[in-house]
């Protein structure tokens, strides 16, 4: 399902409110008294030159469970709360799955998580903390996706990648974005790209604002992969309409490594609608990038750098505005890789006293 | 140093800012082109029954770091940059090094912290990611404290139990509650201690706001420790001024595992000003909080759940004004100790497909 764009402006916002919940207005179809809270803020944006040129970093790790999905989750297990649904069944490669846990339990629902075996264990670990059951699936991610189609069929599936709602959720980033810059868009936003659910939710917001004569024009929408999971970066070098099945090499964004987007016509129509593009970076890319970001204090999880390595790239090679508001999300928390990032960044100077 | 508290009022927030630094005015020996800021937010106040009464948690985990050192750290910090400081040294059960080892990341100077060879690993590989130096010392958080002394001797001490400005920024979490609830201050607020830098904040912030008029009297200052760690408790028992050095059995709650709080006579003395008290909870107690809040939604570490299991049994024996605000906060991070959520919660249902 599709949302459909809306027109929101400035006097739509919930000025009362914090966080995602202050746009309330471009969801008019999730009752108040069904939404679901955990302490949602307005996350931060800091200024820095530590990717190598002047950018904006969106904190989306600082979220309740730490990550972006958080958004999303919270307006569709609203949704599920106003329909009176009392168990969900969601498929994740972990952060979503974590969201989704958390959401459910605050909302009194029983909760089933597939899981790949191979993600991360603090996702994993997360998860069974907030109570859900958790079904670990050996493979890909899209096996994950497979395997949850059957658990689904007793069971409201709760999947980001299917829900409008989520969408809608994810939106919000966009609204933030522009409220925070003073009611103005970026010149572009930087996005890890995995189902692409972060280039869909900007998609919408930023065409939102625009019907609301709020903005001219959205921002670049700059869709991030990795080499080794580069169906929309083929699909966009190639001009192609779709995207086909690609990759499957180890990466360290584990987040994002999924060979086919389920919404990949979806949102190649969105990055080519920005005047965007879709991009792969290498693994020593993300890797720079990740390092770039810890020693200037900010700490994403591996997968949430993939944006920050793809701005640095388009910056270096001169493809983004100067003096151009840049934007890079970061859009999950190092706390949740903590072994992992350690195993990356290489053991620094170290000494038993 | 004791931090001298001055008057502040509603007509010294700087309504302009976010976070911590509404309350810059509070500090003014910092200038304001020292600050060193990572997006520190207004962390949220959610209210919640899952503790078995009615109460408000403050979610100060989901500070850029994830504890809430960062409030003490960034103005600790930001006076260094102001002093030219270009290399520090810490010691930290974790969280105050991690946070640590990012603000002074982010102000470009070098940095050393001293740790337990037994932290967290999360919290090691977080300290290391960030570029610091890491020192693991073995035994515990006071044989650390012992070991920093040494090292000290070349560099700045930035301890945030000796260090005024670590205080005064810690104080700001007062500042902020009292914004929250509407310019009034709550009834009871109950957090973990170990050395007891939150009691020493929240004491300096609202005397300073009885000072302006703006509250009658202070929150009842609840001190949690467990019975592995209990100095304070045994000294509130006995009716003491002082602390004496005491405990050592093994704990969940690793961030405020120390025998000896530094500055133990002066949180004794801000827990009588308060007419609040400091109590030790059982290991039990702490892991049925963690796993209330966890089933709930809610994912602080282990310590930081300390707070919560202090607040039931009160709430339980009927010790807490019923109808009140009473405010438990949440200080640290689950997602930096997922392996020992996992063990302390027990494994849930699970299954291979």
């Amino acid at each position: 399902v599709e949302p459909v764009p809306r027109p929101f402006g400035r006097s739509d916002v919930a000025t009362g409110e914090v966080g995602l919940w202050r746009y309330s207005a471009s969801m008019p179809w999730l009752a108040p008294n069904a939404q679901v809270r955990l302490g949602e803020t307005v996350t931060p944006l800091v200024r820095t030159e530590c990717l190598g040129a002047p950018c904006l970093l969106k904190l989306d790790y600082l979220l309740p469970t730490g990550s972006f999905k958080d958004r999303g989750v919270a307006i569709m297990i609203s949704g599920f709360r106003q329909h009176a649904v009392r168990d969900v069944i969601e498929d994740s490669s972990g952060n979503a799955g974590a969201s989704v846990a958390a959401y459910a339990a605050a909302a009194g629902m029983t909760c089933t998580i597939y899981a790949p075996s191979a993600a991360l264990p603090a996702k994993l670990s997360q998860i069974r903390a907030y109570g859900a059951r958790l079904m670990r699936v050996p493979g890909t991610r899209d096996d994950v996706s497979s395997a949850v189609l059957v658990g689904a069929k007793t069971s409201v599936y709760a999947s980001h990648n299917h829900q409008a709602a989520f969408l809608a959720g994810v939106a919000t980033l966009g609204f933030e974005l522009w409220e925070q810059l003073g009611h103005v868009a970026p010149d572009s936003v930087a996005v890890p790209a995995g189902y692409g659910s972060l280039v869909l939710g900007l998609r919408l917001a930023f065409e939102e604002l625009r019907l609301a004569g709020e903005i001219e024009r959205a921002p670049m929408i700059l869709a991030v992969q990795t080499e080794a999971y580069p169906s929309l970066a083929q699909a966009w070098e190639a001009s192609a309409h779709d995207v086909k099945t690609s990759g499957g090499a180890p990466t360290i964004a584990d987040g994002i490594a999924c060979r086919l987007p389920l919404r990949g016509r979806s949102v190649l129509a969105s990055l080519r609608a920005t005047n965007g593009l879709a991009m792969a970076v290498a693994e020593s890319e993300v890797r720079d990038a990740l390092r770039n970001l810890a020693h200037a204090g900010f700490y994403p999880e591996p997968t949430g750098a993939v944006s920050a390595a793809g701005f640095s790239r388009l910056a270096r090679m001169g493809l983004l505005k100067p003096g151009g508001q840049h934007v890079v999300v970061l859009s999950g928390s190092g706390l949740k890789a903590g072994s992992a990032i350690a195993e990356i960044l290489g053991a620094t100077e170290e000494a038993e006293t």
